[in-house]
């Protein structure tokens, strides 16, 4: 009988140092049994990716992504080295894999690239001799056998799509929390773990600020109907797990809380009112890969241009400027820019059948003198951008209001 | 016409800061013309190695020698990318390739595995887009797709091999010092600098201690019939050509002097006095791929046993003794090892026409009082080890002993 093949994924502190990546191979060790294979993704350990691009700084400001991506991934090919050879020291056979060998397949684009298909040969060979196989997350080749790595969130990517290829229903993701919170637990001392959420709520939870997983594992994870468990790499607790929740079971309207103190705001002032201008800006900032969230445009009085302004993630600011820059430099517009923001949202499937949700949220910030800036929703979730210096207080107070801890 | 390729290689010391692989970058830069392609072999930073075989021997004593080759083999990643993104950085296209993308096919051995052929489509096609490629040493490919070292003076090697599959006539070295010496140049002030030495001298120099090149990457140049050019990286002087001379031209029975202070002796006393015994021995030595130089056996008055004993690198002193020990308890003889020797070695390809030559050296050495504790002698060296108090005398002397000054 086929073994039943194990995915766990361990994130950068769960590897960052040769005692805990010791830890890791002994805890995967003690739960090793006669009908399970076990695949492991590894992200770099702590701090070496920040080292790598330290170093990339001292030479160049704009890195050929090429070469960046060549440079980056050896942070993985490390921590996997090492989590390798800590299995053989206690005496249980494995073997280190890069994303080449691993067969993860991706587009041909540096640094964001999307895994196209994991050709899982080597990878079942070495588990059918009995190995414990470590592979490198974040990282895969493209159809000239050159190394591509594939954006933030990365190695939970890797993970999931290993085990949409390898057929598992699950997939363990380790990290230095022991779940997902109904908001983060370092900021409201009455956060409760959940046991489980849906894809969609952890999907908006993660877009979100919630650091637990990244957006896109997520989807993967719900594309292939694959379970994420989410727990401690320290503790042997029962974590999260993130997967189809039935809807009958849902009795609160929102699940959790989340706060994102990382966003930026960019306006653009004057834009001239002519149709496909808003279009073109918006696909040249998909184009460098440039997630944008909560739009709004608004004609000015002279009905002959715009204030087009958007929310972006801070790691993409100077990009963003950039890219718009350029464009309001044709156009005869102007660019501000807005980093003192927060975006504070409330998620749960439950609202769709309860309405009064939003009402409710900014009724409990207003009664605190909380100015709402902006506001965005969707089926299951409503977002508001306010001053950073009001994100602590609204979040206790929205975590109050519907009744989560 | 098909444009000239240079090979250049770089060592540790030469690309050690993001400042020197700048330095590196604009040298090269400052030489490029539309007539020369140049790929470029890298080492890994500095202290680089090091530090990763310090992680590993956080975790394991005793590394998987496949995980520690793909351990390992990421310093070269790291500042061949880094030299690649220098050179984009002054305008000049580059690229940088793994052993694995540069099509360096190795033995199925890991550490020490010889390159056996290098498939250069890659290369060739970067260079055809005027593309400077940046290659990593000390590393290759082995038959199942898996990363492998190629051992000691490894990038060099990787350098020369690199010329020949390219047909190069002229392999350069670049080092963190200016040519080959008469003898080790922070030792005797004396010491001159060779404009040119045949393969033959340099070979023995190199086995004998003279670390600028490896023996390995000398006879792969010898084979291969190119030319090294060992010259300094930081000025742009010429330096010493390793090349096929002319024996008429030779003049001097001693080229230069070099010395071994890493060597060490091991002794295995009253060893039954039986055929294959000693192949035994040395059989095994050479399977663990460990150098043996200067062996002496001799017969005891008993007849019944023998003492064989030898020198090795210090490096492969533990390997050593376990080998050692491990047959001399089968053979109920005993090992023992001494560390406090030196060598020291005359080298010349004239000394083959000028008899006398060890007569000189063992009467300069005895006028000093220097005992000698063992000699071997090739056609064209001669050499003895010695205490290593009396190692820094014993050069002095014999660099003048031989006018080389």
């Amino acid at each position: 009988m086929a073994k039943q093949i194990v995915v766990q994924k361990f994130g950068g502190t769960s590897v960052g140092s040769p005692e805990k990546i010791k830890a890791v191979a002994n805890r995967t060790a003690n739960l090793l049994s006669n009908d399970k294979s076990v695949v492991i993704v590894v992200s770099a350990m702590g701090n070496t990716t920040n080292q790598l691009v330290e170093l990339t700084k001292e030479i160049t400001q704009n890195p050929n992504p090429r070469e960046y991506d060549a440079l980056v991934s050896t942070g993985e090919n490390i921590s996997a080295s090492l989590l390798a050879m800590s299995f053989q020291e206690i005496g249980i056979d494995a073997i280190s894999l890069t994303g080449a060998q691993a067969g993860i397949q991706t587009q041909d684009l540096h640094a964001k690239a999307k895994i196209l298909t994991i050709k899982t040969d080597r990878i079942k060979k070495e588990l059918d001799s009995n190995k414990v196989v470590v592979i490198t997350g974040f990282q895969g080749i493209n159809p000239n056998a050159d190394i591509t790595t594939i954006g933030r969130g990365g190695s939970d990517t890797s993970a999931v799509a290993l085990a949409a290829a390898l057929d598992c229903s699950e997939c363990e993701i380790f990290t230095d929390v022991d779940g997902v919170y109904t908001t983060d637990p370092r900021k409201v001392k009455d956060a409760k773990k959940l046991n489980e959420v849906s894809y969609e709520e952890m999907l908006e939870m993660a877009s979100l600020g919630a650091t637990v997983l990244h957006p896109r594992a997520v989807e993967c994870a719900k594309e292939n109907k694959i379970t994420l468990h989410v727990r401690s790499s320290f503790e042997l607790i029962e974590g999260t797990r993130v997967k189809e929740v039935n809807q009958l079971e849902v009795s609160k309207p929102v699940t959790g809380v989340a706060i994102n103190e990382n966003e930026a705001i960019i306006s653009m002032i004057r834009v001239p009112n002519k149709p496909g201008i808003a279009g073109d800006i918006f696909k040249e900032l998909a184009d460098n890969g440039i997630n944008v969230d909560m739009i709004i445009q608004n004609v000015l009085e002279d009905k002959k241009s715009n204030n087009i302004s958007f929310s972006i993630h801070e790691d993409d600011l100077e990009q963003t400027l950039n890219i718009t820059k350029s464009i309001s430099e044709k156009l005869n517009c102007s660019v501000l820019h807005d980093t003192s923001i927060a975006k504070i949202s409330c998620v749960g499937i439950g609202m769709i059948s309860k309405p009064g949700t939003a009402a409710k949220m900014f009724s409990a910030l207003g009664r605190e003198s909380i100015n709402i800036l902006r506001i965005t929703t969707s089926e299951i979730k409503i977002s508001c951008a306010i001053e950073q210096k009001d994100a602590h207080k609204a979040i206790e107070i929205l975590h109050k209001e519907f009744d989560l801890a």
